[in-house]
């Protein structure tokens, strides 16, 4: 079974076409500045690469280009009669409504519209995704993959905020939660390595965005983000968990609403303190030397390591610890410093193992350590599909 | 050595007269409502109390009252030649200056006024109270013993927010933390019982305003208050921790900063999901099956159990637990919830002996509990004298 996963977002779409159940990648690509000057349009097959740019007006524009090149006989991507089966389209808000993988609805797709007001800058666009995927590939199942599904089973007093009841109530203010099909899909690979559904599993997911998620017997129990994708750990340019009374301070020195969610979301987190944008480059200063980026590098791992302390005493204790994502597979150094000085917690990993980890899932504890430590490689789009191939099949 | 304990607020002045190095308490009283109809002076000596509404229309009349009535022979509260040595003031901001208690001086003065940007609510009036005590008490010392000197400990990469280096370094936007007497004080009183200092100790303070602090060899290394005195744990108005992107969310939605915030601190947190004021109030109510204050305890405590397991974290594991204030030393359900499930970290509580705790230093760990757990009740006057009599002799 064919599956094409596109993850449509403000100005750009990326997709992946995969074989179900193997889960072989067919091709990978994107459309991005769709609506901008210098639109571009990339796709990766296993026979090579199309790289160029051209004139995107909207969104029907760049995914007609992503099926004309997909149902182009001379590339060779689908044999002859084979289809598309379903498109399986990431949709970064479920609210309070879908705690699962669903078929393409007009109720559906009423509720995305309904939420955009909790995610303006991402559901729209997924909406819109699905419209013209509905046109344009009008005989495969459309099926929407929610970010905040995983994290339904939050309990209440994990999720409400200690403010009028009325917010909740009338605003639907509470934690949702995001990056749930990366925390779903690194927790089920890791039980299958493991071969056993872990009691107490955190994973943390350490990409530009950052989260983290405390996991009770397969189920998400609770998570960093939380209203919004801005809370909790220390991002690339968002600052994770401040102090609220200092946006109230800032605003009476003259600062507007608009500009300190910008500078919160876009100039903060490990970039506000560095300036850096890559965390290599921050390593690399680090290691000559740099006061702030020895510093963002600590703030960032210890914020982490106070999660897990926290997410433990949620859990009443820790079996596995998962890192996951750009950072948490690549950055050994970050690994070391988050396990750092754990060992109350049975956590304690091998410096070696650690610094010659492998592409793949891979354990780094220390011989003696309680607390397996994996990394465990995310892969979304693969989760997406799967996902959608579990609910068609 | 006699001290005067001042705590001079927006519109009333706490006292209380102290006997050093005994710490026996004289009298206390305050004087309320300054400025409005129906202010009204108390005092409570051994012999009895005085309660009478009087006009008070400003902080001079006020401690005039208090220091005429101190100073009146037929109270006999001090003997024939007898002086007050010295007046221990409570000051709530000392900023990144002030890491230990000082003698009152110009640039003291100068840096509270300074200061007061940053505690507009508190700064300004513990000023006042200095400065109508420089005259009504010439002879005395002034001594000025700040809410935020113990937390200048903790260590910078616990102290930074995630947000452009800016707003540290022009605005000095950082954790400051509050409650800080209080925190030492029991500290040093859990040391003492223990007969040694130990290394890694957490202090809740449970009263109105609610705060906790990881405590490595004596010194606070961090601290759930922040920049301003409503992060960190659910309080009796306050939300403690809360997604920042909810205050913008509910900007746009039309709510000024300035109502947001008044919410925030005065509408919200275990009042704000229950509408009861009182803690005492809130456990009856979930006695008898009401939901939201079933839930706003179980909010509070799981809160409370988080920050411990963060606090564990950053100082690899926990020797010493203290409960204080209000609710730490009255509130057998909310110790008892709190430490619930936590043994991993060795945090065992006997039941038996938490609900029999009286009055006093109780231990009330379980027999295979490796953690300590302590309820110590505070005294933030005694706290106060005892810095500024140390601070004298």
């Amino acid at each position: 079974m064919l599956i094409l996963v596109l993850n449509s977002g403000s100005s750009s779409i990326k997709f992946q076409l995969l074989s179900m159940p193997s889960g072989t990648m067919m091709c990978s690509g994107f459309v991005e500045r769709i609506g901008n000057p210098g639109a571009r349009f990339y796709l990766e097959t296993t026979k090579g690469e199309y790289d160029k740019e051209q004139e995107v007006p909207g969104h029907q524009k760049g995914l007609e280009i992503i099926a004309t090149h997909l149902t182009n006989p001379e590339l060779g991507l689908l044999q002859p009669g084979q289809k598309i089966s379903a498109v399986g389209h990431r949709v970064v808000h479920g609210g309070k409504f879908y705690a699962q993988t669903v078929k393409v609805t007009q109720i559906v797709k009423e509720k995305i519209k309904e939420l955009a007001s909790l995610a303006p800058l991402h559901n729209p666009n997924n909406l819109l995704g699905i419209e013209v995927s509905e046109q344009l590939f009008p005989e495969a199942e459309q099926v929407a993959v929610f970010d905040t599904a995983f994290h339904q089973s939050i309990p209440e007093k994990a999720y409400r905020y200690a403010i009028p009841n009325v917010f909740y109530d009338d605003h639907g203010i509470r934690v949702y939660g995001f990056h749930g099909t990366s925390h779903k899909y690194v927790s089920e690979r890791a039980s299958e390595y493991l071969g056993r559904i872990p009691s107490r599993m955190i994973t943390i997911h350490l990409g530009n965005g950052c989260s983290i998620t405390a996991i009770r017997d397969g189920k998400s129990v609770d998570h960093s983000l939380g209203f919004g994708p801005s809370n909790g750990l220390i991002m690339g340019t968002r600052s994770g968990d401040i102090d609220h009374a200092l946006i109230f301070y800032l605003l009476e020195r003259g600062y507007t609403a608009e500009e300190l969610n910008q500078i919160l979301v876009k100039e903060s987190g490990m970039y506000g303190l560095t300036r850096l944008r890559d965390l290599r480059d921050i390593q690399s200063a680090a290691e000559k030397g740099d006061r702030n980026s020895i510093l963002a590098l600590d703030m960032m791992s210890y914020r982490i390591r106070k999660y897990i302390g926290a997410y433990a005493a949620a859990m009443n204790g820790l079996d596995v610890l998962v890192f996951t994502a750009g950072i948490g597979e690549n950055s050994a150094l970050v690994r070391e410093q988050v396990c750092g000085e754990m060992d109350y917690l049975g956590l304690e990993i091998d410096p070696d193992k650690n610094q010659k980890a492998k592409r793949g899932i891979c354990e780094v504890q220390s011989f003696d350590g309680r607390v397996k430590i994996l990394i465990v490689p995310t892969n979304e789009e693969l989760e997406i599909a799967r996902q959608t191939y579990q609910l068609l099949k």
